[in-house]
């Protein structure tokens, strides 16, 4: 990721959200990287707070999500303690800022290329400027820039078409541009599809990809990255076989790899078993898939001979089909070395 | 649930992996409730525990989930606290039970009546009687009987197939029940769809309906409750409105929703939502949705009228498809007379 933003000659702010740990946060610095995104404000209180014990802790960070009017305790106590950057997507948040903030704080405008998610549409000037000059009733606030995620790649079916939205919200930011020419503020990007795949940014000054860290088995199917590449699998206890129907039953349900599926030729798939080595994992195994998820169980479809090869109370590996939403359930992580490495969990 | 019990002189084994909550425990057993089911060795501690500080533990838990060979220390912790009773769903584990348990347990065998998931076909006694022959090797293990699920009637399309469902189950347990009539073991049977709808439990000892204790809207749409008996919902803040688009934005996503979903006209729908009130919450808002589950986004499509009866800030209720998930996500709920209620959380 560093060195493909380095060669772009863009400013990496790698978003957090995805595998939320401080430990695996410090990989980054070592790397170089100074600026974090993350997805809630409690979320940048925990990478924040590092800083009081031992000044590894991060003093730039980013909340890419739509400021919530109701956590202006929050934002005040945080901007305090770093530089930070919240995010507007409406008149109502801004000016719930202006109304509310008591610290230096960057504001940036979420704006919409297309993925009708949150945000203001990228035409509408009118809006743009009126939370411009919202936010420029108090002193205290920087409007910093624009923001934008082009969710809407997720939606490729390869990626030539990830190229093909990629191009039309890179021409929506240089409309953009273009109208607000004469503002000095960044243009931030992101999204893990465009970033892997793509290699013009014209026009972005910061790129936020966040699920690249692990990838998982929407990635490697969108042709964003390999299987081999997926870095995070959910380790689960075999606790039935059913070789004559073709099926591994695991303790490992919906509250342990959540229940985001793809639906591929006619299936519904959870995630891919792979076999665990000494070394990490195996390529997924031939022909098997995790077919239903329960509370707590989860039922992989194997064929037969694979089955067999198991035993109650051993373990298989499950690349999870969105590991974003895999990891945020979990407290902790244990690397193929056998350390263990905690993440942020709050809820 | 209790009265309904009492009305089939059936004994009643709640399953607590619903609320996971030590008060809302405290509620069941104000009710004369006396023993319990869970769904993890982990959460049947976290149930025994109160024990040590307040003596409103529980003292009778039934781990409903096949016994994981890897666990054996934590089974043998808990078995010398409370009379703990394990579940295997075959020959392997009731093998590593009977080698690894140093604490008297009691022990079923989980039957599959057709629900296969897991367990030991019905039909199947040269199986059952190995693993009854098994358990006998180890005399701190008692016997005490046969569990089943009947996750199937989730299947249904109303209450109707349930009640098919449901007697070709109870039928199923006749031929089980004939052909161990010697043996003096209790018939453990649970699913909220046929507790909550169904009158003949014939052969049944014990129940242990769970998500009966908040019901969903999976559960509505079934026809086993109304929707104003739905007693759980996420408040989420709304962080963007778009009348014009007839969408309301929410913080309120598939970590804190669960992404568990209906397909109903085709329609994916993720929960339903609700005006909060003083009182709790409304009815669900006519012709409104979750549509679409990110992160930490929740998109819920509503009329235009009613989006706009809603500002940035406030906050919107969220009735859940699988009330059990999106629980299982939180670590409390707040009471709607503002009351915090901890509950179990792990991994």
């Amino acid at each position: 990721m560093v060195t493909k933003a380095q060669q772009l000659g863009i400013s990496l702010r790698p978003h957090f959200k995805t595998h939320q740990s401080r430990e695996i946060g410090q990989w980054f610095k070592s790397f170089g990287v100074t600026k974090i995104a993350v997805s809630s404000l409690a979320m940048a209180d925990y990478f924040a707070e590092q800083n009081q014990s031992d000044k590894l802790g991060w003093q730039d960070i980013c909340v890419a999500f739509p400021f919530n009017p109701r956590e202006i305790t929050l934002a005040n106590k945080l901007a305090e303690k770093i530089e930070l950057t919240l995010l507007v997507a409406n008149i109502d948040s801004a000016k719930s800022l202006v109304d509310g903030i008591r610290q230096p704080v960057n504001v940036m405008i979420k704006i919409d290329f297309g993925y009708r998610r949150s945000g203001i549409d990228f035409q509408d000037n009118a809006q743009i400027d009126k939370v411009i000059n919202c936010l420029s009733q108090n002193t205290l606030i920087t409007f910093s820039g624009f923001m934008s995620h082009s969710g809407h790649t997720y939606k490729a079916k390869n990626i030539a078409d990830i190229g093909i939205t990629h191009q039309e919200c890179l021409g929506r930011l240089a409309l953009l541009k273009s109208h607000y020419r004469n503002l000095d503020v960044v243009y931030s990007y992101g999204d893990t599809p465009s970033f892997s795949t793509q290699n013009s940014f014209d026009g972005v000054d910061e790129l936020r990809p966040g699920n690249i860290v692990f990838y998982d088995f929407f990635q490697s199917h969108l042709g964003v990255c390999k299987t081999d590449q997926i870095a995070v699998a959910l380790a689960c206890p075999i606790i039935d076989l059913h070789p004559q129907r073709g099926e591994l039953v695991v303790q490992g349900g919906a509250v342990h790899l959540s229940k985001d599926a793809m639906q591929l030729e006619g299936k519904t798939i959870y995630g891919l078993p792979v076999m665990l080595t000494e070394a990490g994992w195996s390529g997924p195994i031939s022909n098997s898939y995790v077919k239903s998820l329960s509370q707590e169980h989860g039922i992989i479809s194997m064929p037969a001979e694979y089955v067999r090869k198991f035993k109650v109370g051993e373990l298989v590996g499950i690349l999870p089909v969105h590991s974003c939403l895999s990891a945020d359930i979990h407290t902790e992580y244990l690397t193929i070395e056998g350390k263990r490495i905690s993440k942020f969990r709050t809820y």
